[in-house]
């Protein structure tokens, strides 16, 4: 079977920078399937392509190569990963792109530096690595070089402060992460978060308090809502229309889920 | 050879959700051909995708699997369909988005129900039926599950109200469809419509009368002109300029064609 | 192995055209990679189209194919075109898109118009060459044609005044010819002609002298520079801002390389 290889990165498609890493895999590696997951993350911002890892990496086989490239840092002294996740190989920078898959327990994963000069394509320019140092390791794998072979393992990755919500007192607080096309805000609470409360819930953005339901559809016309989106988040959505807009939230709005009952209230 | 299976949706690709639609899909059958036809519907905008789908679809060789998603009723009762057209399979919901594909004859195709919990994900989740369900289907398609194991026959799928040209009085009149990335006006006017006028002809636009050419380059620069364009359908555009913009036109703005003979331009 | 084949329009992604065009290829070739390059090129833009080529062509392996379509002349008398380079083959407009590509000493390459009715699709469409002309032809390669199957021999095709910089007096001077997502401005000044200056250089855009750097991360933070881009052209960026705002910069902008030496200073 062909390798699946991905690609998640913040170059746009406009310019014929993906394409470049790919013109580079094929020329390694002929038989594979290049998917791309969104080249479409703000240019620099590394937790915002962490959070579409996140969201897409679950549901490809075991055995995928996921190639990120999410990198302020290029040419600098910042180091090259291959990270180790469920039978998947991620390849890109050290700077907390790859938290949401960095093991917390001994033999959960493992990181390597990319190191082995022989899995480079040269000259490395000092502005794309993608192009000359992930694109060409990430190929390697797909060809069935172990992970273990690019290079010396990595004990201290860079992780990122991974927004998680919090639980006190019965209710759970938690931000905005992301809003998506739809204009829907996707949280940082996450769905087992929700249902381990076992009672009946409202959602409080900004002021305005939301219940919960199980889908759009269960909306009435203009009317906001929450509910559990198909990442497995707290979503706030608005049917035919936009809850970035309709709520005034953006990245970073406080986002509450408590029991409906009114004792609750009193707390807003 | 591998199966072609195309992905059309109003989903955009900024968000990872057509990625996690293709992993699903290569989870299931590896050995696929991944087409994208558009993902920049505008979102819930049934008509749009469901065009799209006609302009595309006569190109694709038998045997192709085309999966589209523009959803707005996702995770209500609305059914999930099969639609087999000339050998090819339509997956997606019954929402009318597969209208252009919906046999008018007996015999001529044939609409199933995706019941067969077999060929879904679980647990499928109610707002996101493109991953659980729709590409899980089309995979199976591919891999050779004919589609009436999907589930039961449909007699009664939703249909859109198709816009289509009217004739009368040898006028033809019919409204701009869709407007293109270059600002072209796509008519609901079709060609052998334009070619079985057998006269010559003139095209209206507003207060705007304009010839009818064979390419745009036939135009001078900055002229309007009439073309039956590659989709085959009357088309307006500007020469080196934007037909929407230089003729104040949108979508749903009235065109007619009629003979360019005086007699009828007191019709007016 | 699947041959590789690209694709660079100005179609964009939101109308089924690009579709249409792979539909026609995996019709004739189904066993090929599909890459696309960009098919964000400004609409009609030769030039553009070009640079995007230039940058991206030289990644792929030998023996790739590369459909390329930025075509106001469609349906005109402009020829159609299969032109080969190191092994590759580009199908597309005689419109000099394929600049670049076209070899200045004989024996470099051959060029060869789109004349064998019997690698085209029927009918051709007057408006779109993409399809009918040029996605059949490249398929055709794809399954091993010879390109001088494909019709005569061409000795005059159409090039492009191609933007290179001048060196007069130790002096290089050139021009922005392009400004990538990021914001950074890529040069008409080739690597090359940069590192043969093998002095201190400075690098002026506007009234702004900058200092050449290796990579982004030497610059401070707000700070404008230059450096070799992953292209091997000068390019000006600004570390953690655009380039384009921060020095009132467009195409066409001169860009001029000197010596740091004072003496060279007086002659701005």
């Amino acid at each position: 079977l062909p390798a699946i290889v991905t690609l998640t990165t913040d170059f746009g498609l406009r310019d014929p920078y993906v394409a470049q890493m790919k013109a580079v895999i094929l020329g390694i590696a002929r038989d594979v399937h290049l998917v791309d997951i969104t080249h479409d993350v703000a240019p620099h911002d590394i937790a915002e392509g962490a959070l579409a890892l996140e969201a897409a990496v679950p549901y490809f086989p075991p055995g995928t190569i996921h190639v990120a490239v999410v990198d302020p840092g290029v040419g600098t002294a910042r180091r090259g990963l291959a990270v180790t996740w469920r039978g998947s190989v991620f390849v890109g920078p050290d700077n907390g792109l790859f938290t949401p898959f960095l093991g917390q327990r001994p033999g959960e994963g493992a990181v390597f530096e990319l190191a082995a000069a022989e899995f480079r394509c040269f000259p490395v320019s000092r502005t794309f690595h993608g192009r000359d140092l992930f694109a060409p390791a990430a190929a390697h794998v797909a060809r069935g070089v172990d992970a273990g072979r690019l290079g010396p393992t990595v004990d201290d990755p860079v992780r990122l402060a991974w927004p998680e919500a919090q639980e006190m007192e019965g209710l759970v607080s938690g931000t905005v992460l992301h809003i998506d096309r739809f204009g829907n805000l996707i949280t940082s609470i996450r769905a087992a978060t929700v249902e381990a409360m076992r009672t009946d819930l409202v959602v409080e953005v900004g002021d305005r308090i939301l219940r919960l339901v199980g889908t759009y559809g269960d909306l009435v016309g203009g009317e906001a809502g929450a509910l559990i989106g198909s990442g497995g988040r707290l979503e706030i959505a608005v049917r035919d229309g936009r809850a970035d807009a309709g709520l005034g939230a953006a990245r970073g709005t406080p986002v509450r889920v408590s029991p409906s009952s009114p004792r609750f209230r009193t707390s807003l």
